[in-house]
């Protein structure tokens, strides 16, 4: 994107410093964060603005890199202390994964503060932060056509009257199978679902890793696979990959009908198959909108029947 | 099916007697046996011949049932003794379950006996039994267009080179995730499905379960996802409804291209989706083509993109 259109896709989320170990390597230190993925996601189709905060250790290399993606970070503070570190070690089963140590830092204090320019912006994700942060962020906004949240056990279970708060104000909401059963008490994801569209959402998106994920709405499903992928290399930040995919591509087609939710699924799907090609941004860093195309249409064709 | 039909689709796996626990209930010596769940599927679009065997206190209600489906039991040995018995235990992932006790009875001794009606028939499925009994009635064929090979761990384990042999001989290969890393080593499915393709078979797929499957050739892949239901009752014999509504559906069409064969994975995955919605099958009992088709169609809507 020319770093002249105004942000029309922004993100609120964490930007941090991960340590990631998989049964096959590890990395330390790379650039990670809800936020990172997301923007650096949506840059393929959009004009995304940053909004999060980073400690004054934060490297100028990654600013960089949010320089090449054209991603605008007039909403990323810089606060004195250090930048929120995850560490985490993927399973043999790479859909497994613990955390070993999150040091919020930065983010503990942080009070997101949203420039002018982003206010109007039509598009707006809300990724996995504090509900009260993503309250703070929503109402500094001037109506945004499409919300999208995401969210995870933490704030299930420690600030669940905040969330639902959230949810009454959102589009969309993304949420993996687990979140979806313990928010809802639903064994079934078709009834968690069903449940959740009643406390606010117009949309209920279940993630399901490399089985793809579930668009549900009051009148039905969609079925998007994921691109069946030779090598995982790290899976993490897959989940704000798809959604600023996700969110970037209905940006760009402006189409909020239910076959343009569809198609704006399709590239998120396809970027987040990308990005956990590497670690880090690293795939996403070298990759070009002539590899989506290509991959989208061969997925388009392993759907049809 | 009219029942003048000749058999054109032949069937060799287990009758068994199931006693089956899940989360939410629990029936005892239920009708089971992956070949009665794969005739049942593909009674509705073709005539099955079944070939396996049964004890002496097999009850009349069973054949009853048979009979009712239209299914042809030339192939149905009754030999003194008992009929196989099965038992297992659902976990609330209903996902995952355990066996408590297999007993082969008259299965042990089985040698399967192809009626002369059965030998020409175009469309074969080696169900969930011993490799050397698969090639056994794969010898009595007089060259079936179409083998669809099914599989278990216990083979894999206990007579990997017999089913190797099998594997040469037949045109698709249909097994789960983890059967196919065991199989090959491979731990990602792309690979695994990679490997597997070398060892004989044109198409594999790979099943999911609630996830669907994934069918893949040399060319590529096609994503067949699994309708979401609100109500699984009882997974028992999925996999063997799949392969039963596949085979009949194929052999209904005779169209084994690339289109036809993912119309008859839909038509497979459909009848699998109504399977589990009761135990043993009772659902199939009083399942029509009317209903077939409109899940069929709504899937479809679920697909496209």
């Amino acid at each position: 994107m020319p770093k002249t259109q105004p942000v029309n896709v922004v993100v609120v989320g964490s930007v941090g410093i991960d340590t990631i170990e998989t049964p096959f390597a590890r990395r330390e230190s790379v650039l990670g964060g809800s936020a990172s993925y997301a923007c650096a996601a949506a840059s393929f189709f959009a004009r995304p603005g940053m909004v999060g905060v980073v400690g004054n250790d934060f490297p100028k290399a990654h600013r960089d890199l949010y320089r090449k993606f054209h991603i605008d970070t007039d909403g990323l503070q810089t606060a004195s202390g250090k930048t929120f570190c995850w560490s985490g070690v993927y399973e043999q089963d790479m859909n497994n994964r613990r955390s070993l140590s999150t040091a919020l830092n930065v983010l503990a204090d942080f009070s997101p503060q949203l420039p002018e320019s982003y206010r109007r912006a039509p598009f707006l994700f809300l990724a996995n932060i504090s509900p009260s942060l993503q309250l703070d962020v929503l109402s500094q906004m001037k109506k945004p056509r499409f919300v999208l949240l995401d969210t995870m056990d933490l704030w299930i279970n420690n600030t669940k009257p905040e969330l639902l708060r959230v949810m009454q104000r959102v589009t969309m909401m993304a949420l993996n199978e687990s979140e979806a059963r313990h928010l809802t008490g639903e064994r079934g994801l078709v009834r968690a679902a069903r449940h959740l569209l009643k406390a606010g959402p117009r949309y209920v998106v279940v993630k399901k890793g490399e089985h793809g994920s579930i668009l549900f709405t009051k009148k039905g499903f969609f079925l998007m696979p994921a691109f069946p992928l030779e090598n995982v290399v790290d899976p993490t930040g897959a989940g704000d990959t798809f959604a600023g995919g996700f969110l970037g591509a209905l940006a760009r087609s402006g189409d909020l009908s239910d076959g343009g939710i569809r198609k704006a699924m399709l590239y998120g799907s396809i970027v987040a198959s990308f990005g956990v090609e590497d670690f880090s941004l690293n795939r996403l860093a070298r990759l070009t909108r002539a590899q989506i195309e290509k991959r989208a249409a061969v997925l388009r064709r392993m759907m049809k029947v």
